[in-house]
């Protein structure tokens, strides 16, 4: 396998039109193939992953971003499923409270970044900030664009103390999110899942892509956008596993030094 | 696989010895098969999981206690690793903070207990503060009789709230702790988990057991203790995930009604 993890990313300063990032990619491979390389990688992930939390020098937040049925959801279960628990945290950011309203944007958000040898998830981050809020007019391009700055400044703030960002969008076709709709519509047990909020969204797919396309301005060397083709499931999991993977042996933590000498240790 | 996980629950009001019950028990399995078991209860936990978590009505808090290598963290990779890591939540408690030492004992534990629809880990708990801190005479008998009445309290007011309380105190004996702890200072990838500080804890064992005696009378109908033996790490999985499962389906999470009608509504 030769995944060309580089292709699927953001370069700084570029900017994005969405509609020339492929959805239905598979990396010219089999998904029975794929889904057996994405076995090993997991094996790996969570080696590399020990290493973290053992140095307990250096941290990862890994950002997940995506329309209604994007697949979120499914690339927690799948891939950073592959994970020790105990290494892990995600952050599900829901409605504001009242008292996360009464802060500025990134109050509640820097509480839930990563300590040291852990890795965070945001299942939805601090970008729905810039997405929902600006296609919903709730404020206006002006305060968008100084909010990416925020958020520039923000992440800059983590990668400065030791923490990699890795920001993911899963990126579907309107046909693929209908299919996974309607399939929800259809299954009495995936049901719960729907919510009629969603079509309202999907009403607002061009709007929404323009947010996204703003988004992807704060991709920077250390805290990159990926464009994860996500209309299969079994390919976006192996990509985000295969970029996760390589990202944690660029971090190359090792297990730490002690000055403990074991043959000197006598235990009764 | 008929395992009888009462005869591993200890009787609320009931002093406990814990030399009588068991570290090594297999109860009379293979262990091939009890590793197959072990993977076919995975599958179920994580369907009851997802249950609880579409439910979002009761939530599920696991409480693990154990001597230094008595199974905590193995317990979190292996038993919580087969559900939906969106669902779950872990909680290691360590030395407190300057803040949360002026607080009551209780305070930085109630912030991590699970909203509904999750289950919450505790690795370490709230019992630290009636166990290490007692035997080394941080606080005489007459507090710790007291923090345990607190504890109940407390436990009780989260029943009464919709969150069910299961606690484990992994059962090891002091050959398995010396056995693990020697495996650490064995291999140098396993060398970071050793603590200097293990061997004089060790050396407090009876003190722990008594400890440990006087925290398990907390055991309830509602927030009960069962006591684990942990001696075989397959057999401690197996039968934790037994008595998860078993508390999953006896609090019996449904998929939430709703009132769309999906045959009315068109996605365009």
């Amino acid at each position: 396998m030769n995944l060309k993890t580089e292709d699927y990313r953001v370069k700084a300063g570029k900017a994005v039109s969405l509609k020339s990032w492929k959805t239905d990619e598979k990396g010219s491979m089999d998904k029975e193939v794929g889904k057996v390389t994405a076995t090993l990688l997991a094996d790996e992930l969570a080696e590399w992953q020990e290493r973290l939390y053992a140095e307990n020098k250096q941290a990862l937040l890994i950002v997940l971003q995506a329309r209604d049925a994007g697949g979120k959801d499914g690339t927690v279960k799948h891939v950073i499923g592959a994970f020790n628990p105990n290494g892990v945290r995600i952050s599900n950011f829901k409605v504001p409270s009242e008292e996360e309203l009464a802060h500025d944007f990134l109050w509640r958000i820097h509480t839930q970044t990563p300590r040291k040898g852990m890795v965070a998830v945001f299942n939805r981050s601090h970008y729905e900030d810039v997405l929902v809020t600006r296609v919903h007019n709730l404020i206006d391009h002006q305060t968008a664009q100084q909010r990416l700055e925020h958020i520039r400044n923000f992440e800059s703030l983590l990668t400065d103390s030791g923490t990699r960002v890795l920001k993911f969008y899963l990126h579907i076709s309107k046909e693929e999110q209908e299919e996974r709709l309607q399939d929800r519509l259809d299954h009495p047990d995936k049901l719960w899942k729907f919510n009629a909020g969603d079509l309202e969204e999907r009403a607002l797919w061009d709007e929404y892509t323009s947010a996204y396309q703003d988004a992807l301005t704060t991709s920077t060397e250390a805290a990159p956008w990926y464009v994860i083709p996500a209309d299969h499931k079994w390919f976006r999991n192996l990509l985000i596993s295969q970029i996760i993977l390589d990202t944690l042996k660029d971090m190359n933590p090792q297990f730490p030094e002690t000055d403990l000498n074991p043959a000197e240790i006598k235990i009764k």
